[in-house]
């Protein structure tokens, strides 16, 4: 599998494949809808996040600003479709989510340390891949866009990263992080036939 | 039941009994940390409203912004529990929500139209009782809080109104909301022992 000269992001055991870009950069408009719901889930997982653990006051607050971002993202891509006349609709999502969440152990605080480290790691491969799209769509004011959303998935992976070390000690959020990010990167060695931002 | 002389709220059969108003002036601690909850929910619902109906358009737009508001409530709210050193924290909701729920159709489009108008009830109702502690709250910062939700809150109940007769005929959305508002009512006549925004 060829992999592209991108920029290493902390967190990714390995970076994406040229053959993802490429079935994306061929499918740019499905992404675009696969990317509206993708920032709707986000803002969703950040406040069933809190629905969860309503006590944890740090990550009550930090949650919330993150779903607020999430939401103006989400209405900032449902722009773009409506400037393409992309009707929203359904779109079955890829795999990789549900893959992920299968590796989230049941009790707690492991649970609580699992979910953030999920959530981490797709915002990590958000970050990698939106970084992908800015630089290599052919479309200047879409690429345009792309880099506009990275810097806020940055610092969505720092901050659930932040909250994993901030409620677990360091060596064991490490540890486990390690875990995750090569179950993470293995789901996305098998490129998804359908043209999906985390295919 | 003693009734208050309150402004007559579009939508609600009975106005809210004075019980419900002394109730929540006794206990406004409690009565802030269930309106936490409750404005994480009322952006929880408006997501999960976009789950469900992510091809409707006026819908979506409406509701993200709706999302938007409630999460900034929520941040103000927590502002006021931190300020007043009240700790985050679960607090079992009054039975009002699922009560209402539970008269929601099943079958498409009835399941539509009923979520509409569940949430247009229970928006006006929110308004109606921030109305309350706006104007009857002895604190002076904290009644010009709850005053400075209510004109929101005001706005939501008629966002729901207006999709709800976007999407179905008006004399069709007015027969169910004048069936769903006796049932809101009802639900409110016996005061729940708890305090909370919706006893
Ligand atoms: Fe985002
Ligand atoms: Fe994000
Ligand atoms: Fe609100
Ligand atoms: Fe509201």
């Amino acid at each position: 599998m060829s992999v592209l000269p991108a920029t290493k992001i902390k967190f990714l055991v390995a970076p994406t494949s040229a053959a993802w870009l490429q079935q994306a950069l061929s499918n740019l408009d499905i992404i675009l809808l696969d990317h509206s719901h993708c920032e709707r889930k986000a803002a969703s997982a950040a406040l069933n996040f809190m629905f969860r653990y309503p006590s944890s006051q740090a990550l009550v607050r930090a949650l919330t600003a993150i779903a607020q971002e999430e939401l103006s993202h989400f209405e900032l891509v449902n722009q773009w479709l409506e400037r393409r006349q992309i009707a929203l609709g359904p779109l079955p999502p890829p795999p990789y989510g549900a893959a992920l969440k299968a590796h989230i152990r049941h009790h707690e605080p492991d649970r609580m340390l699992d979910m953030l480290l999920v959530s981490a790691l797709i915002e990590a491969r958000s970050h990698e891949r939106l970084g992908l799209l800015a630089q290599h769509c052919p479309e200047p004011d879409l690429a345009q866009f792309y880099h506009s959303l990275m810097a806020s998935e940055a610092r969505h992976y720092g901050v659930y990263w932040t909250l994993a070390t901030t409620y677990f000690q360091r060596s064991q959020a490490e540890q486990r992080l390690a875990e995750l990010a090569v179950v993470e990167s293995n789901i996305l060695a098998t490129l998804h036939p359908e043209p999906r931002v985390h295919s």
